[in-house]
């Protein structure tokens, strides 16, 4: 098998490991990076488990691994205290040591709580992410973040914890619904935006599911490798990160007016970059050219590239309502594609030009 | 004020500051080791509330911060996720920020639920230890474990997490009761076993609580700097820290034989330091004298050196009933006073040896 290896430095060190068919050399795989785990406790969500969970038990069986599963309702909502709480209790009942480990295998929810679980009970054991949608692939599962949802918000609880393996088969692309594979697409867009002119061109050659497909390894390395570079500065989040929210703020007012429900966290951001890259240009920092470029990429991949929003979210989204917020806020803007520049600005005048931005 | 202070390189790296009146300056302090945080967030609980919450929230709020607090009910029982979620609620409701902190003020069931807390809410605020019983002022303080019980049993989860200040005022210690204030010696005198032989002679020499009083502030010192070294050289807790269990296991034992409740911990680990070291001499490992001498000044004390006890507890301690536990304990053995050394052997053989000692 031709395997695509990354090495991220974060934590202890770690490799992503991208193939199609991967998932039937998990346990190979996890047993070399993992020598000392006898139990993996494997975390799944009712979409993937009916698709991939027996692939990846027989996989894990093989190797004489004590293999317990654990399927949590798919959605956001499984995101919760109950649920972490749930997971350590599953887990210490079946007596896991420190040098056992978890595999996460499913999307950022499974992800992220089940990496949050890996990373507290015992004071943390091995975690093994196995991401099976876009979005995970390219985004939750490098860089080292867990969490849950609370009532005042989401992500509000977690940890700064990197797994020992990432586990990537484009296959499990296969099964996702158009829409969700679109999603997806948007963050790997904004990779180009912000990092590589060349990647954004190479997408844009790229219109359709199949020909994306048609590279879809090349395309996961290039994001994850990217990804790698900006956690392996900015482990704690402190700085270089936020150049990852590009799209993110506005995208927040487009989720927050869409009640979270209506667009997808990929739609809203797609829309967020045209935004974006629009007032750039207002304030001079971004070429003129650069919204339509990307307007037409979303575009042609059949993503919204404008979403109708209250000005009032778009004040929430901005931290208008939020004590101690500061007077100012920092945005993420393109110079021009594959070129992004972080600039500080004063939130009543970002208020103001967005209030005049045309289709805003 | 004469303050002592001793500086932890763990983690970001930080003070132990130890003087009696401390509580007066926490504002102070906190304002100096935090220069950024805001709001303050005081965990303690429905003992240590109505004997210093007052005092040491006057002296935050001398210093401008936006004070809260939250009482727990005294007692284990509190360590518990239910509480740990109710802290991240009650903190993300009042709009803790990643440049805010937890103060945890009481003993280690506090330090420990309030530093999980810290360490998880928006993955990470600040955190100021205020210990406030001996036994976590010499203990659990330093070291970065934080933890809460699960129903399989006691510090199942939570994190590695460095404080950013740790405050003692040993005036605190004053209002402990007798059997709390000697079951935290045990703890001090552990110390002198295996570091410290000339600490060890230091404590002989003071068999009572007025006279250890009278030279607390260096007791504190001494024990936090034994802890110190040992941290410093093993945080993630995978090789020297195991030399601070000394008596440990056997305490668990007896801790299991009074169902937890007749003996504290510190009671059952005095008994367990002496059977340790009888064991010790047992193996050939131990001198001659050395139960006699610890004996004695356990005693001097009012501590119990001797615990009756099932053997099916001693089995249970020693993960007789734990499947893949394997089949040898590394026992934490004394060579003599104030030299200390790990030693693994075969259960079965540890099981006889504990078996045919008399009075164990």
């Amino acid at each position: 098998m031709d395997i695509t290896t990354l090495h991220v430095d974060a934590g202890g060190g770690y490799d992503i490991l991208i193939s199609p068919g991967l998932l039937d050399e998990a346990g190979k795989r996890i047993k070399a990076a993992l020598p000392r785990a006898k139990r993996l406790f494997v975390v799944t969500d009712s979409n993937v488990s009916p698709l991939y969970g027996a692939r990846l038990v027989a996989s894990l069986e093989t190797l004489s691994f004590e293999v317990h599963t654990h399927v949590l309702p798919a959605g956001e909502t499984s995101k919760s205290a109950e649920n972490l709480v749930a997971l350590w209790e599953w887990m210490t009942a079946h007596g896991v040591t420190r040098t056992d480990a978890v595999v996460a295998l499913g999307g950022g929810v499974v992800g992220d709580l089940a990496g949050f679980a890996a990373s507290t009970v015992l004071r943390g054991v091995g975690l093994v992410q196995v991401p099976t949608t876009l979005l995970s692939q390219v985004d939750s599962s490098v860089g080292g973040k867990t969490a849950i949802d609370l009532p005042s918000g989401k992500n509000l609880a977690g940890t700064f914890y990197q797994p020992d393996l990432v586990l990537m088969d484009p296959d499990t692309l296969r099964t996702l619904p158009d829409d969700v594979f679109m999603a997806g697409m948007a963050e790997v867009v904004k990779y180009g935006c912000i990092w590589d002119a060349g990647f954004f061109d190479f997408l844009a050659a790229r219109p359709s599911r199949a020909s994306l497909m048609e590279d879809i390894t090349h395309i996961l390395r290039i994001c994850c490798d990217i990804k790698r570079q900006v956690v392996n500065a900015d482990e704690r989040d402190i700085g270089l990160r936020q150049i990852l929210n590009f799209g993110h703020t506005l995208g927040h007012a487009y989720e927050l007016a869409g009640n979270y429900t209506k667009w997808s966290h990929g739609q809203a951001v797609a829309a967020g970059m045209v935004t974006a890259s629009r007032l750039g240009v207002e304030l001079g920092v971004t070429e003129p050219d650069v919204p339509e470029k990307i307007e037409s990429v979303l575009a042609s991949l059949g993503l919204p590239v404008h979403i109708d929003c209250d000005f009032a979210h778009i004040e929430k989204a901005l931290g208008v309502d939020k004590k101690n917020a500061g007077d100012s806020v920092t945005l993420i803007l393109l110079k021009r594609v594959g070129t992004v520049t972080p600039l500080k600005l004063p939130r009543a005048e970002v208020l103001d030009r967005l209030a005049g931005l045309p289709g805003r």
